[in-house]
């Protein structure tokens, strides 16, 4: 081990302290509980994990990612796409009600988890989160089809999940499921047939009639 | 809702099917139990939530990297590095006893795991998976600094942690972080400073002495 230690001006020292202090604060997403389970239905899942799946999905996945998607960028989209959460709650996509609110209350938690880094690099991690929510380029549609494509697996193999927890409708899944169609076509013959398959089951509720819309 | 399906090989149909499987058993992960908490020290850390923690960390910290490192690859590495676990466990670093076996155990998991995706796919998720275990480029050295960093951390932000726990020594703890040093030279002075600072609270049992050895 040597002794010598780099020398470092006061300015390198508190750029790393603020990017452990960034790094250390992200644990808590650990903490974040989604509505949807584990595959085994064992537990809720949580937000860093699904992060990781999703990261890893992109591994797996680009391959169908319309040309021109950054699968690097779309990884590191994944990556920070759900820190708001520490502050703001996992809201759940189906729960109406719930989503009141939540762009004011993520636009909070931004300011406050990214302003953790160091400035240019708070700014690159905000953009990437913004352009995420925004879903106005094509790396951010592909990472919203995998983050659609995701809890459906963990849904469909747990025997329904957080669909039958929550009574959701075959509406609302298709709605939901939407981005696949658009950024992950080649998936979306079997988004269709898992759909079909739990609303057959039971898992997923039959079309509201017209009366209930 | 288009009607039209694309209309598929059965090899594109079947390659679909095995990253499908692939990506449901990964989700295992998440059930594999390590000996590192989380900061807030309130459970202990899964190795899902730890790969993400790790792959986030790379986006934070690329710039400290040696020159000539692929941020980008070594993030797909971290991402891959521990699913041999789903089968063979998460083994204690400072564990000895349980580390005998520990290669062949992994061996076997990667052969299963990684050979759930087809064939080249699978080759390259393996390779990486390799490249990390070997430690022989630079990738795999940011990599496995990364790896040592997190945890220690998580330590040190829970007070002591699995260092407490298991009565690890400073001898240990400075060995297991040596890779910092190596690869990730510009924190090594924020390493020696928590592994100080941990020693002085007895969150780390001093050396032992040389009748100890």
């Amino acid at each position: 081990m040597s002794s010598e230690r780099p020398s470092r001006s006061p300015d390198s020292a508190e750029r790393l302290q603020r990017q452990i202090a960034f790094i250390v604060e992200a644990d808590r997403l650990k903490g974040v509980l989604r509505k949807t389970t584990l595959c085994d239905g064992s537990r809720a899942e949580n937000s860093a994990e699904h992060s990781w799946h999703l990261a890893l999905m992109v591994s797996v996945l680009a391959e169908y990612a319309e040309p021109g998607v950054d699968s690097g960028r779309v990884l590191r989209m994944l990556l920070v796409h759900d820190l708001v959460e520490i502050d703001a709650g996992d809201t759940f996509a189906y729960d109406v009600a719930a989503n009141v609110g939540r762009e004011a209350r993520e636009l909070l938690a931004a300011e406050r988890i990214f302003g953790l880094l160091p400035g240019e690099q708070a700014e690159e991690f905000r953009a990437l989160w913004e352009e995420f929510e925004a879903q106005a380029t094509m790396d951010a549609r592909f990472a919203a089809a995998l983050d659609r494509l995701q809890p459906l697996l963990n849904n469909h193999n747990s025997g329904g999940g957080s669909w039958r927890a929550h009574a959701v409708t075959r509406e609302q899944v298709e709605r939901r499921m939407r981005p696949i169609e658009v950024a992950l076509p080649a998936l979306w013959p079997l988004v269709r047939d898992i759909v079909d398959r739990n609303c057959a089951a039971g898992h997923i509720k039959p079309p509201a009639t017209p009366s209930e819309r």
